[in-house]
């Protein structure tokens, strides 16, 4: 039997209001109603009709799915660069090797033997580096996505600062940490061309974690297990799935993914080294309720909202397009610097025509932006007034 | 296709060593391992192989099945007093009352006008009173319970205070909350011999939530949906399923589940009102891993802890049956005071046989007891010996 399926029929499908709701992704500029068409095989056990299927490796959390600071695994977004790992590929995922790589005592490792090694547990968002292109005005390519290739989830991993310690530490003039997928590649295609090797800083390894474990579960083969390199405050392609190499390297890595891809140029410029590439995650917040209709009076707008890598220090919302902002307060467990938190605020309205946004800023003082600039490929994007949406109170 | 298959069958049944770990649940005293029948209809969304079933009402969760600071829905533990509501007794979830008494303003109220008051989400420890009766050495009726009638949650719902404070305040020479379930009583039983209605200090209404949602998923029928009373930090049987009273009373309710049932007395002793009744959870933890064999060298020691209604200030463990400590450290988010937290500490061990304990202490130094006492029901077991695992290393 489907996990959800009992309480799903009855709690979300059985409530009219609700289903006009949770189906709704967004209003004004971007809306898009559920999907009802079936998911693919490889992610079967998600909740059905609580995404949008932007393509076979790509599927949406409906803005309206969001209902905690955590998201349960089977709301949780899926986009794979290549198609997943199969159970067959792995084998028994205990003897999952990582070949770790730029340490003093190089070896390969096993899943079983990581971990022995050191545990620990983090709280991040993972987000799509594509997260919100749908809201820019030109043309991008690349999967629409609105607010839903982001989710806040719980890892459970050994810390790559463990693993390098137990290695004797990092050799010299390492400035990168490097993961490599293990997705095969077919043959005849150059694997620089498509194979999924990160670089990021190597600073960004204090944080980081092999991780095999998703909120309470073994890492689902769709999200990257049997082990998935995650890089805390990072944007999601730098949290390599199926790791099978970890190099600590003097360089950047020349896969295509890193040199030209995942770069911020502006609109028409091909993709270089020499520009920024998504690493750190921008601030950023989105109203999940209201956002299509709601009863005259009390209305609560609910949302989440994200630091990057810094702690956030308020998120205001406003209801009146940006006029006016009002502090909202945060909701349940600080799950500490790279989680979302939750918000709400109580707002009393008449009926009208409202435009409801949010704006989420860091203790660091870094809020978000009215607009964000284009760029070619529609990264990053953390805009305010894109990002709100349009009630209809009655 | 359910929802773990493809993961659990891989990452579990896969791993020949994983599976030694992961289906015993104790050793020592009260060794169990898990059972492969079928799950009843009414859980059956949940993980197979991840419980013991006691009863048609009652899933232990595997003591090895615990691999993360929240436990995800489908490996939360069940225990409910009388059947479980089925969709065609709820109806339409949205329209769900519940009826408010002991206020300045006494009405029914909807789930959906709940929802539009106030939100609030809380991490607390979901845990029977009779968790580790398996443990204890005298004769106990009910469910023998190892570690598994216990887990860590996040709650979405409204603060009650916020609920009390709408309808005016709580009525004059109130000192009790009291919360009854929605099940349906059969004809020709005294309806107080039966019904779940538990009262609790007016105090913990400060704390409290009717909640909706259970880690980020609209609140399982299983678990008390549409709507449960949340007593964060009290014993499982206080926080009332499918609630549809809460009344502030001057008195404690007559049912029996009150004033004799959940009651701490001598073996042999009737159930009594004048007895202590289950209400704040003490301070406890166990080891989750490993349970049964290591090979040596280092070994990972981990587990929970949790303080009841106060913060954690440590755990340690021993690998030598008590006779001497170290302080473990915490791994992961601090979901607040009701939460419990996972420890770990590394320890190097030669081949042969150790007997593991763990024990807590609170900010308040209230610290678990090396035996607890026996009470009829067997209740409130936190000793830290019964909790302790034989380990052959080798």
């Amino acid at each position: 039997m489907d996990k959800m399926t009992i309480p799903r029929r009855h709690f979300l499908v059985g409530a009219a209001g609700t289903v006009c709701t949770g189906a709704v992704v967004g209003s004004g500029a971007g809306s898009a109603l559920a999907q009802d068409t079936a998911l693919p095989d490889y992610v079967a056990w998600k909740e059905p009709g609580a995404f949008i299927q932007h393509s076979e490796n790509t599927l949406e959390t409906l803005r309206g799915e969001i209902g905690s600071v955590v998201t349960p695994n089977d709301l949780l977004f899926v986009r794979n660069n290549l198609p997943s790992l199969t159970e067959d590929d792995v084998g028994d995922p205990e003897a999952w090797t990582v070949s770790v790589e730029g340490v003093s005592d190089p070896r390969e490792i096993t899943l079983a033997e990581l971990k022995g090694l050191d545990v620990a547990q983090v709280a991040s968002v993972l987000q799509c580096s594509g997260n919100g292109r749908g809201f820019f005005e030109h043309e991008t390519s690349g999967s629409q996505w609105l607010t839903g290739a982001a989710g806040n989830v719980i890892w459970t991993g050994v810390p790559v600062a463990s693993l390098v310690e137990a290695l004797g530490g990092v050799a010299d003039g390492v400035q990168w940490m490097t993961g490599t997928g293990g997705e095969s590649i077919p043959d005849g295609i150059d694997p620089l061309s498509v194979m999924v090797e990160r670089s990021v800083p190597i600073a960004a390894h204090e944080q980081a974690l092999l991780a095999w474990n998703l909120n309470g579960e073994p890492l689902p083969l769709a999200h990257g297990g049997p082990l998935r390199l995650v890089v805390p405050g990072y944007y999601g392609v730098n949290n390599v799935k199926h790791v099978k190499r970890l190099a600590f390297t003097e360089a950047e890595t020349q896969a295509k993914i890193q040199q030209s891809g995942y770069r911020i140029r502006d609109v028409g410029v091909e993709g270089a080294p020499d520009q920024p590439s998504m690493f750190e995650m921008n601030v950023k917040s989105w109203v999940t309720q209201p956002l299509m209709d709601a009863s005259s009076g009390r209305v609560l707008v609910m949302g989440v909202a994200l630091g990057g890598t810094e702690e956030l220090a308020t998120v205001e919302v406003s209801t009146d397009s940006g006029a006016t902002w009002s502090e909202a307060r945060f909701t349940g467990p600080d799950l500490g610097p790279y989680a979302w938190r939750s918000f709400v605020i109580a707002t009393d309205l008449e009926p009208g025509t409202y435009r409801i946004a949010s704006r989420a800023t860091t203790v660091g003082g870094a809020s978000q932006p009215e607009d964000f600039p284009p760029n070619h490929r529609g990264y990053g994007h953390n805009g305010w007034s894109a990002h709100a949406v349009d009630v209809t109170v009655s």
